[in-house]
């Protein structure tokens, strides 16, 4: 584990403008977002459905699992695996109620770890999962929009089957 | 305008995890990236191309654009005009070449807009563009997601017309 505090300490603290707390409800809030749009897919199609050689939903919900599970817990604890190794997450679900599963097992576990995140953590830098260094804040923030970034294809995957996507505003 | 500083005065402090300086060079490295997504589109391509009944590429960038430049401003100022309806960008660029400069105009005004935003705004509940009451840093990340998400879109355009989008990590 390759840490150091060298960001943190150049950290102007009086210019900080968003909480622990703040960064967790709106991850969250996104987390509602993609748990709906796995619902919108037709059972078949979360698994099989693809544009221009892309991979299915059910692909893309699962590289979302493989950061935000493990990944929660290397910025709370400095302990990461390579990526997509963690043994809690190597199984393939092969319906959308195991896929929901997951997903509400890795939203509980997100709810519970968060708030163990010593906050001095998040400006920390070190390698995400062995390998991306960057400041922790950072890398929270990687997560949250690489899931925007392939929930946003998900949209286009159901639009393109004639279904409706759930609203992006809507957070609740 | 209906401001209160209610929340603001509720924000615990000692919780805070991400500066301005942060929000702003996170904010720009996502444009960065959108950018190349808008060079990657073949010109005509770019304002004709759809999926699904979708707005053509062209179309959700000029959605950014009017987020972002007025979004900003309004941050910063707590003028806003309703969304869209910013004289400055009611425009409809033509080729790639001029909404490219229409989205640097942006970049810039981002830029020199950000400074000028009071510390104790990003806390401030407001309505964006006179109807998106929110946090004002809550509004910011808004722009940003929403940008990550019409972008993701961008992705599986250019991925069904056989062409490999710029890397989504590399925000250089």
């Amino acid at each position: 584990m390759a840490t150091t505090n060298a960001q943190a300490q150049e950290t102007d603290l009086s210019t900080l403008v968003i909480t622990a707390d703040e960064l967790l409800n709106h991850w969250q809030g996104h987390r509602r977002v993609t748990r709906r749009v796995i619902e919108a897919f037709p059972e078949d199609k979360l698994f099989t459905y693809s544009i221009g050689g892309m991979r299915p939903f059910s692909e893309l919900v699962m590289e979302m699992i493989h950061m935000a599970g493990p990944g929660v817990k290397g910025v709370a604890t400095g302990e990461w695996n390579v990526f997509g190794e963690e043994e809690e997450f190597k199984i393939t679900p092969k319906t959308k109620g195991e896929l929901l599963a997951l997903w509400d097992k890795v939203t509980t576990e997100i709810d519970t770890v968060w708030p163990q995140i010593p906050l001095h953590r998040f400006h920390e830098v070190e390698a995400a999962f062995g390998q991306y260094e960057d400041s922790l804040y950072s890398s929270v923030l990687y997560f949250i929009d690489n899931e925007i970034h392939h929930r946003g294809q998900g949209y286009v995957y159901l639009r393109s089957l004639g279904i409706t996507p759930p609203a992006f505003y809507d957070r609740s």
